[in-house]
């Protein structure tokens, strides 16, 4: 368990579906290491009871053209047996995975980091990355690297959106056509919220009733929001001071779908 | 994170207080590896509340020395604020933890995995050492590097015996003499009960009998017997069908003095 001196590998653990996110993310790959592998597994353990498992969109022969035709070496599809032979050993992520996604999904940050430890030592990766779409696994999956003192260099690369800012996700092919016209306001009012940020006095109240004005929009617009919060880059607790790096994240369903967003301030 | 074509590297993870055990470890290391690190780290996540983490035995000097005599290249010997900078990932290991040791001391097999994890990443090693005298120990690292895919070889060594047979154990240097003069018992009964199997007609009936007994002539000898059990190498369940690789354990307090043993079948 050695870093080479030569050659780098870089790994881009994905769950399959590929879109221009996921292509983003191999060409970083590729531009930065000798060989570049793609694992695509989608994992059991990080979706709850009554989650979208069994109906998550999967496509292994369009992913294997895709992942070549940006120059992947190795795409790693393994199948549940081969991850899971029996009941195994998990990690526990403490602290950042208390709140927002980590306390609607209770197992999810668990089934996620364990995963991914174990892809970050079957594939002997140098440099792992990982799409800014999901911010708070990307704190996970960081928190976990320093805490494990795993010797592998973290890369968050910047969300990909389509044309009207909807940011890209696998989950996006389940809108309904109205659906989809309405998902755009989630970035929108993400926008919306850090220009007041920049522009006006942002004492904490204030900051409390943008992020609730925002989520407002989002209900009557037809979301159900989980949550519309302002959170620390470093152990993702909600923050009403703005000093140190923070976000703002957004979680809200529409119709079956949840949609996930964030913007960095 | 890449096994190095070259030179290999091996770890003795240890809590310092050197005995003939661990410098046979280190000399395992040493015949096998072209580097050999030993980490010493009194683990304060490994013991329980009322545990010995205060009093356990502590003499850098004496080990520095004793790890040279031996060609150790590195002794990586950190303080508790470098391991543990804030509260951070721990590990969970199913199945092989429920019972004995693990029943006992709740939390110290999560400890010891973690902290085991941690220095696998940081010293970067190929091949790991550890004591058959710890032998749960060893069963839940071996799970732990098989259930994680940690590319580290997992090597287990045999015990190392004073003359008399009892297991080296820097807890010994708690004994009083008299309690001292009794503890080779623990020996004896494990090998008195293996030769029972051995020779006689080993049903479960007969084999509980045999347990039974032994555990019953400690209690008398003035022993508290946590367990004495014939286990599975496997998953740790007590078993008694003895076709399968097994082995006899025994825990017993004498005094203030726990004591631990065992014996392959």
């Amino acid at each position: 368990m050695e870093h080479s001196a030569g050659l780098t590998t870089g790994l881009v653990p994905t769950m399959g579906a590929f879109h221009e996110g996921h292509l983003q993310l191999m060409r970083a790959a590729r531009i930065e290491n000798d060989r570049v592998v793609v694992s695509l597994f989608v994992n059991p353990t990080q979706f709850g009871v009554g989650e979208d498992f069994e109906r998550y969109p999967r496509n292994l022969d369009r992913d294997i053209a895709l992942a070549e035709s940006v120059g992947v070496d190795v795409l790693f599809a393994p199948d549940t047996q081969q991850i899971y032979p029996r009941p195994g050993c998990t990690i526990h992520v403490p602290v950042v995975t208390e709140r927002w996604e980590g306390q609607i999904r209770p197992h999810h940050f668990s089934g996620v980091a364990t995963v991914v430890c174990k892809l970050f030592h079957i594939v002997c990766c140098d440099v792992a990355y990982f799409g800014q779409k999901d911010l708070q696994q990307c704190i996970v999956i960081r928190r976990m690297i320093d805490d494990l003192n795993i010797p592998v260099r973290f890369s968050m690369q910047p969300t990909v959106r389509e044309p009207d800012g909807l940011a890209m996700s696998s989950r996006n092919a389940y809108l309904t056509p109205e659906d989809r016209a309405r998902a755009p306001m989630l970035q929108q009012l993400l926008q919306s919220v850090r220009k007041a940020i920049k522009e006006g006095n942002c004492t904490p109240d204030q900051l409390d009733k943008w992020l609730h004005s925002a989520s407002t929009k989002l209900e009557i617009a037809g979301f159900s929001v989980d949550y519309f919060e302002c959170i620390d880059l470093e152990d993702a607790h909600a923050v009403r001071d703005i000093s140190r790096p923070c976000a703002l994240i957004v979680a809200a369903r529409i119709g079956r779908t949840r949609l996930i967003d964030n913007l960095l301030i």
